[in-house]
């Protein structure tokens, strides 16, 4: 047995068992194994940061981690702004990176590269195999290093030989590395702050979804503390019936008058809030001058146990959570003019229960976020680490987590062409996503972002930095050319009807949306 | 005048006026100047793939490196892997990478990454400017880094506030690096290695093409060494009247072959050939056991002054270099079948004087060769760095600096997938560029490449990691999704039509051809 059929078969016995790949030649023994383990399930993208950020929507959705197969230093960096997201926002992922063989390193091969200085820049965990012998322990690390901490960035990179040399055989499943918990004083002083007047419980992670938003729910119904989150969350429930919790903003000064009156900010699996840049004569950061900052539970800590502890030491109690409630939602006018928000007001009224919202339009996107807010329950991810081109490899990942809910991705038109070849892997794989694209011609973001710095007269190279007209994207195209079935909409009546075709029929399925502005 | 406006006024003092660029908000302030200097042409590309690939091309062109605008440690990582094709085959180019405000780094804000970690493990020179007052010098300093040792990847970091930050004003540019020399006695033992039976001149660089080759050619002639050269270079003179120079092939056994009877090998500009991937039982490099290895001159080194060195102690004269002949080029007949090799005949019969091959058809490219050999004169570029997802890009860079030129990109179905936003940027720019698709459906290069390592029969996991059907890519649609026209092609005759129209016109298009493998 190789070490890459014993790095398969520790793998599978870890429960790592989909693999999102791109493989090269570097890697051919690896294919081999996998190709003897139907059982690993492998997903091909045309490009690595579809494969990255695949594997962190699959996480998102699983808590588990999934592999990833790159081709050396080159294809590493390829997927790179994805697995930077990923760390942001605390998904594990396994990155098995092939590398040259150990003793062809001392040439200057085409592919050679510094494969350990690129992975080491932005995972949490690297180790080069030295032997095929150390492949299935090396293996078996990697997968207790991703999952440690609530999830990082585990990457093993493997000469090829070290693939296709003799080796022992498989190794068993590491005991999970255990979460660090906040101090019994810590817990009885946040508990204390929590019911002060001015308080807010600011949660992540974990905490956004599921029983633990629960529990956060209940500690803040009985302290009377308000319960908030960051905006670039990776992963909130939301809709009718979620807990309500309330959310940052993008700009830092709308967060400094959402913050203004707060006074004591706890902590539970979150950082402090920042702004997403520094900018000229405005704070870094939003909180008010006076206010206590109680770090008591980091993103990398035990959160369950933290909010548990937190929940006796307020009595919490069985008080019932604030929760979000359903609005009747009402398709807008057909004949009103096809705005952002009436995407959102269509969308909300037609969404199933259980989507799972993917959203990275970036200007337009805040506004779906009202009318979704009281739509049917959902999953709705943010990216934690701002590098655009994570939705579409997002999606296709939370589709292979959980194949019986629709995902909806929305976009914005310069968005998602960073990783626009994430559409084949969509057809490919039947997945039940459907692409929202607002053609609103151009990154909208950054001539908001030139006015920021005190630009307002717009000359040529500027404004062809900004526009991506001349020519115009035809999203259609660009759909079918990957293989998925796509449509153009111009009208509020179309989109609505565009919109309830997509949640009727299973697979991917791309509407372009001519909207402008909201 | 802040720091962002004496960069730009600097890189124009030095020579330095196309800029290519992906930028976000930490770059604003440099938009801004940017938005002053009509002078600097800027060129957006939809992923920084593009961008990178193309300040590659336009090196290989021109000698002058092109600046690069890229957001933050995430936006380099998407330009990774061309950066590190650019390094190999020795291009310039000096990336602006903007950063958070330095007092904001502090912070996790959602874009904060290792960006002195990802930015050094493929560049030559980094430098994060401290303050405003530095831009310019270390903008000076950058320029002369890109342009020293032929060629090198210099990184800029700026964090935001320098660039809005008071300057003083523009550096002026600095003396260029000089370049080594190799000693006397190691020309003259290089001199007398050329006349001895069974040499080689293996040469690389500058060496390929104008001048340099014809230097080198007239080398080989009065010694009666074989002039021989890498396949894998940036660029090469070939086709009628260009000095014959014989390349490697890919794979190593066939070097082996190839390299089998020579002696001594004088290397300049180039280093020793090594095999692309190592395999089991294979070696590492190609020359025989009893071959003489002399490394005169390096490809940093002075390739032109070595040249002439070695030409004045070999006595080379005017000895005239051996020239490629031209071939009387004629199309295929329309009813032959439409393999690889039927498009090279095809091509050469109609490309015109001065085209710019920029060849990434991994497999169906080497078929390509023979026909294109005794074409009309033209500039071919590979990809010495290996990393697929360069030639659409690199098409751009070339046909930005050499507009008069027809630029011809035949392309995998595999690899032209990595980088396809490049072809909006050819139609922004209405670049002269013929793209051609093999659609061969799927990454052939792969298949070959597992059955080096010894698997014969592949089963569901590999095949689907080996092709890209179900779905099909359709290139047509793919291209017009980007604003390029484009045709497919399933038979010679079409194609023989499609190609003479292509050209005929100027501007970017695209042919899908339909082809099996040679």
């Amino acid at each position: 047995m190789n070490g890459a059929e014993t790095l398969v078969k520790t793998f599978l016995a870890g429960g790592v068992d989909v693999c999102f790949a791109n493989p090269g030649t570097s890697e051919m023994h690896f294919v081999a194994a996998l190709d003897t383990h139907p059982e690993m399930r492998c997903i091909l993208s045309l490009f690595e940061g579809g494969v990255t950020g695949a594997a962190d929507g699959y996480f998102r959705m699983t808590g588990k981690p999934a592999a990833t197969l790159l081709h050396l230093a080159p294809g590493f960096g390829n997927g790179y702004a994805n697995v930077h997201n990923a760390r942001k926002g605390h998904s594990g992922m396994i990155n098995v990176v092939g590398e040259h063989a150990d003793y062809h390193l001392r040439y200057d091969a085409p592919l050679k590269g510094d494969i350990e200085g690129v992975t080491r820049s932005v995972s949490d965990w690297v180790r080069v195999s030295m032997d095929a012998r150390s492949v299935a322990p090396d293996g078996a690390e990697a997968i207790r290093a991703a999952q440690a901490r609530n999830g990082q960035i585990a990457t093993l990179v493997l000469p090829a030989n070290t693939a296709w040399e003799e080796a022992d055989g498989p190794a068993a499943p590491l005991a999970p590395v255990k979460l660090h918990r906040p101090r019994p004083d810590q817990i009885a002083g946040a508990a204390e702050a929590l019911t002060a007047p001015g308080a807010a419980l600011f949660v992540g992670g974990a905490a956004l979804h599921g029983p633990l938003a629960q529990l956060a729910g209940r500690i803040s119904a009985r302290t009377g503390c308000r319960l908030m989150a960051d905006l670039f969350v990776s992963r909130i429930e939301r809709g009718a019936g979620a807990v309500d919790i309330e959310c940052l903003h993008y700009p830092v000064l709308e967060n400094v008058e959402i913050l203004r009156d707060v006074k004591h900010m706890v902590f539970v699996g979150a950082g402090q809030p920042v702004a997403f840049f520094a900018y000229p004569d405005r704070p870094s950061t939003p909180e008010a001058p006076d206010c206590r900052m109680l770090p008591l539970c980091t993103p990398q800590m035990d959160i369950a146990w933290t909010l548990e502890a937190l929940a006796e030491a307020v009595g919490a109690g069985e008080a019932a959570p604030r929760l979000i409630d359903r609005l009747p939602s009402e398709a807008p006018n057909p004949s009103a003019p096809l705005t952002p928000d009436c995407v959102g007001e269509a969308l909300a009224a037609v969404m199933p229960e259980g989507a799972i919202i993917v959203n990275e339009a970036v200007t337009a996107g805040a506004a779906l976020l009202g009318p979704l807010r009281q739509a049917a329950r959902h999953d709705l991810f943010y990216n934690p680490g701002g590098a655009i081109g994570a939705s579409l490899p997002l999606a296709v990942g939370a589709a292979v987590a959980c194949p019986e809910r629709k995902v909806i991705a929305p976009n914005g038109d310069g968005s998602a062409m960073y990783t626009l070849q994430s559409l084949w892997t969509m057809a490919r794989e039947e997945l039940d996503i459907c692409v929202l694209i607002f053609a609103n011609r151009g990154y909208q973001i950054l001539r908001g972002e030139l006015a920021n710095v005190g630009v307002t007269e717009v000359g040529r190279n500027a404004e062809r930095m900004f526009n991506v007209e001349g020519p115009e994207l035809d999203w259609v195209a660009l759909a079918r050319g990957h293989g998925v079935e796509a449509v153009r909409v111009e009208e509020t009546g179309a989109l609505i009807n565009a919109l309830a075709g997509a949640m009727a029929k299973r697979g991917p399925f791309l509407i372009e949306i001519a909207c402008g502005q909201p």
